[in-house]
């Protein structure tokens, strides 16, 4: 330890918090109530930057088992396989971090100051790796305490508080809430937003999506957006459009909430709203662009090389939807782009992240919509298409499974048969990357 | 696992209670949102008290770590001391159990169904001691859950739903509570009770405290409890007396809330109520009069022995208080309560449970009172004689240091004085157990 | 007024509260915010009954009109029938008692101590008749502010608060309701209870209603009131028995609920519980065995006049259900109580009050039920019988029209049937007033 | 009834509306629970501008009192004065459309309905004359149903649900709300506002006031209205400024919140910060120029009335307040506004209607703030100045009786000394209309 003591050496700030925590883990924090726990963290909160990044360097190591105990509880429970034994290994091999974590979340606002400091810790781990021994213990007490069972699903609408809603504005990243009316229109009869909240967080949405209700399947998202549009009778609309999905909680990544939010929305639609009968989503597709360029080596090849070249290169320029250009770009990147997100893979995986979200809840790829975003972004990052994935809640189990344990893309005939056309399939040129 | 499945032969609904927990552990239990483990929930549910038995040999077999790989990952981390590897190694010996109930805990009414199923458990724990490991892994998840930090402690009075308050009836186990009138009495201007409560449980209290705010420190509960005694204004008392704290959830034994909310208690009345300067508790002396049967020995001999053998005797007869025996019995009782308190241990704490808690928690032992609690328990454990512990907000902390490190009793001058005149200390007879 | 001080002098009290209400009323009322009306009203409290007797006695007289401007209004009002002229008139015959009480209503608790005033007042009318005038104002004013559309009907079950619950048991005058688990079962899963609340008097129930889900419509209220019952599953219900039905504040008299209360929970429950399709009363008769006597000089004459006699005297032993007399009184009774129902009159409308209540709300007279209520007062007042009315929402408008218009009493056939049974009917026998 | 017949034929909707009303007085209205009501009102609703009216115009005169019954009733009363009769004449000059609002009113929705109903009316009165007499009975109720005793006092903060802020925007016209983050300023810690609710208006608010918590009285308002100023302590302020009070129900126009609110608000601010110690208003002075425009031809005479219209006309020159006439003007303006405040009437009261309001209340008036508001408005209505009214708790009833009877302005020596230094006052001119 006195290598630490002298780190901190003309460090104040950060050696008082440090030592406020020693206490806690001690016989005054025992006594105190919450009394030190509030001291501890109202030190860690006055530290700056620079002492709390030697806070962190301090609480890497001092915390940590000892591995000498380790070790004896590890040999004992060779010898005999005993209840008694094994719990003594997992106690050795716990840090002693996840008791200092526990009583720090006996303060007033404990557990938002946590998921703040894995925030920071998160932001600097590249630099820090020895915070990865904090940032384990932190996420393996998180995820036990932001278990579903703990969650409230709400409604948030215009009657929610505005506390809540400007965290809406601030925390939407798929399609930006463009201000105040933008959000009112987003929040109408005819869409639904729904969030996870925890008792102990009850302004903070964790994570939060956004419904349309329509009548038939929504191929493109400028609509649903604009905030013009007249406000249609829910009691007609026969199929909710997730458009939007967005954790909030940087302190909470890696523990996942999107699949129970998404299913757990869909029930409670289909229960409030009987004529509902379709749940889908009209979904970004991220990576279509990038991985084009990254194949096109593998395109300029073979027949038709030349002119598939000249398309791309048709791509680059602005307002090409509207050029000659845009009916065979259509041929073109329709049957490319149903290649892309049946056959791309990364590992065993889809390669495209928002693919590999929905199909890994067992949600299916129904359609490719031509045009779906022509949003400067939705431009960019997929030559505007989007994607409809639909969540029949009979079949999430059977295509999860088979999702996991055979890497099979449930995908509809009709994008099957896109991707039967692309130059890849067709073998018109070599293989895209599988 | 065979012989498991062939103890379940011939038992359906065990089985499928089990193959529905090992669903939940696999794939359709990550795509199922929360309908798998509410169909687990509900086949453990149905289960009779035979089949339950049946099903938790099973899980305390079947969900545990693999020995093997245990040992893999302490070999691992022995070569190399990384993050990682200490990771690997807890991750090898956290049991499947965990995670099991933690997928449990999603289903509605999961976290109260994990409650009661801990009950059951600690129930049958003596016949089957494989069940500790399941036990183990139920403690660990509860205790983590149930922090301080999640808990509300909220006012129960009047105004509080009868769900609530026919649970305070049920519970209360120190001076039963004799109906709703009493209750009433109890919850009146002069009186609080307070409660912690967790967000997933609105209806059940965890534990509760009953406090009367008095003119002075009170030396007999019969007073306090009288139903039909006058309301006083709380305006005019300078002291709280902490008459009776409950716990309520045999399935949350060892998780301990008492400490915290007793100090919680005391701050919030002192800032609801600044003329109240003084925290003390009426408590029993439960071990008392076991403790003395035990000294019958030795108090015989000595000096004044046969006298002493007739005091005790007397004590065997109902209404002694009011014979001609109370005076020399209170001569020799309250300096051998005294010495009992300071002096009778168990290992190297008090031998009392009720001033092991409190003086653990940092109080200090005020006074005894002769004839506090002259009910039938009250005589039959410690001659009618009860406790007033102090707490000093300002002292718990050194108070809880001294007791841990040096198992010193704080005590008022009174009670150490008491303590010196007792047969033991007098060097009349042979010094009692210490 | 002279007089009054007269008679108020050596009384201080309610002189300095009768000043505060001349306060109140003049311009430092108008600019003390809601302080003058709490001085009045904690003036008012102070009082004893004698003070405040002479308190209303000032009252009656002090802020009455002027009848010099009511001539003078209403003259000018002959005159020139202007909307200007009527409202002067208007104004000049409203006591400035409204105005006071209005003003009085601004203090916190003024809702609650009005309606207690005018509770005072309605017990002391007999002996006081110039109160009569405040009784006016107080109720013109009540009857606007608990207009139907400010009350709000609550469901009250094991969740409402103690200080709540304890005012039904407390109000319940129909089948006394005997302590906190006869209550706890009339709120069971097969039972419902619901109150109109006004939002100035949160924990007090304006009146409230008590219902059973029955399979059938129920002939006997006591197996309704068993608390050893059996709880049933609502869902298997397809009857609403209305047993209980209460008025809660007697400062509320002449303001009727029942009829609003009834409707409203009917449509409720047939939203909650579709197959519900029965809403009907289990009802006393109070006045049959009253109306009995008054009969029993024309009953005692024609041919079978001593047989009736010998058997209405039998109706005065105690236990006459189970013994030979219980057949033939069957057969006389009957047809007597369908007469009484169907028959006797108060003027135009029927003599019975329950009868009169609900025929009124539109209700039809369905079955008469022979021990339907064996307590001792149902043997008292009715011999044991009791009657449903059924509410047949899609009938009551006509039914009530009817019954206001023709002064018709809507009865099933059956009733019509046992009504010409009667000795009265037959021509047996004089026809009994109707 | 006839001719309205008539002017109504051919016109469905308004008639059948009606004959819902018709419906709803007679003996199905009393059978049908709310749904009669529901019906009208629905049936109200579907009017056009142009139906409504016509609505109106039998309303005004179908359900008035019959003006022999009044005449009847007003002789039985002449001849004896006893209380029957006088209640008997209040019932007869009553026009059923009281008894026709009060059933209305039963329906879900109704008391909106009713102020939006007179809302219309109001803004139809000057054309139809007739009208009047329905706006009498609905602010007779109106009044009754508003009293202080039933609106419950809120704050409102950012917790507050956007559709009650959005509120907020529409309503307020002293100084406009540009948009969201603007009104998120006016919330934050050293804010305050209040708002009146009403238990059937949950989103409505009848009436609010901001407050801003200073350090010292605000001479100026822009620096409040800052939205980019920092946010102070407000534990640190003394002096609490009323800078704007908003109604927003037209519908409610003639029924007095302000003085209420006012008082309450600063009540409460008193108990939550003891150290504020002054509450005062920074407020807008809406007929001064208007005022000095009337006043220009005697201001015009006189030694030094040259001087003085060069000023004056110096005031139509945009940014006079940067120029070499803004001393002079300043030494002009600030005596005759004092004067104006102090000596302009309407009748007995002041003829500038803020000063009328806060004088009225009971405030004084403190200080005349040069250039106070220099927006477009403020320079307009009152060349910049604005006053300080303070109101001190324990002063309000005397000032307030004194203006009453007196027609006494309070105001500071200052003030005072100022208005002795006007023109008018130094007899330099002829007197202003006083």
């Amino acid at each position: 330890m006195e290598r630490f003591f002298n780190g901190l050496r003309g460090d104040r700030p950060a050696r008082s918090a440090m030592s406020l925590c020693r206490a806690l883990m001690g016989e005054r924090g025992e006594a105190s109530g919450a009394a030190l726990a509030r001291d501890a963290l109202a030190a860690f909160g006055a530290l700056g930057a620079a002492e709390r990044a030697q806070f962190f360097d301090v609480l890497a190591l001092e915390f940590s088992p000892s591995a000498e105990d380790v070790d004896r509880a590890a040999a004992a429970y060779r010898l005999e396989r005993s209840t008694a034994n094994l719990q003594r290994l997992q106690r050795a091999a716990e840090p002693a971090r996840q008791e200092l974590f526990r009583r720090i979340n006996m303060a007033p606002g404990g557990t938002a100051a946590l998921i703040e400091m894995r925030r920071e810790l998160l932001a600097g781990l590249g630099e820090h790796p020895s915070w990865q021994a904090i940032d384990a213990d932190l996420l393996h007490l998180l995820r036990s305490w932001f278990n579903r069972g703990f969650l409230r699903l709400e409604r948030i609408d215009w009657r929610t508080p505005a506390i809540v809603l400007e965290k809406l504005i601030r925390y939407e990243s798929v399609h930006a809430i463009r201000g105040w009316s933008d959000l009112h229109r987003r929040l109408e009869a005819d869409r639904r937003c729904y969030a996870f909240f925890h008792p102990q967080l009850p302004e903070e949405p964790l994570i939060f999506i956004e419904v349309a209700l329509t009548h038939g399947v929504s191929a493109r998202v400028q609509p649903l957006l604009d905030a013009a549009s007249t406000v249609e009778d829910p009691g007609h609309s026969n199929c909710a459009v997730f458009y939007s999905i967005n954790n909030c909680q940087d302190g909470l990544r890696g523990i996942s909430f999107g699949d129970l939010l998404i299913k757990q929305v869909a029930e409670n639609l289909r229960r409030e709203l009987p004529r509902v009968r379709k749940f889908v989503t009209l979904s970004p597709i991220p990576g279509f662009r990038q991985w084009l360029a990254a194949e096109r080596v593998h395109l300029a090849r073979g027949p038709r090389g030349e002119e598939r070249m000249a398309l791309l290169d048709a791509l680059e320029r602005p307002g090409w939807q509207d050029s000659a250009a845009a009916t065979p770009l259509h041929g073109l990147l329709l049957p490319l782009c149903a290649h892309y997100l049946l056959r791309a893979k990364k590992g065993t995986e889809p390669l495209d992240a928002v693919s590999r979200f929905h199909l890994g809840n067992g949600a299916s790829l129904e359609r490719i919509n031509w045009l779906g975003d022509t949003s400067e972004h939705g431009m960019a990052i997929s030559a505007g298409m989007m994607v409809n994935y639909v969540y029949r809640l009979s079949h999430v189990e059977r295509n999860h499974e088979r999702f996991v344990k055979e890497h099979h893309v449930e995908a509809s005939r009709e994008v099957e048969g896109l991707a039967r056309e692309s130059p890849f399939a067709a073998g018109e040129t070599e293989a895209a990357r599988a």
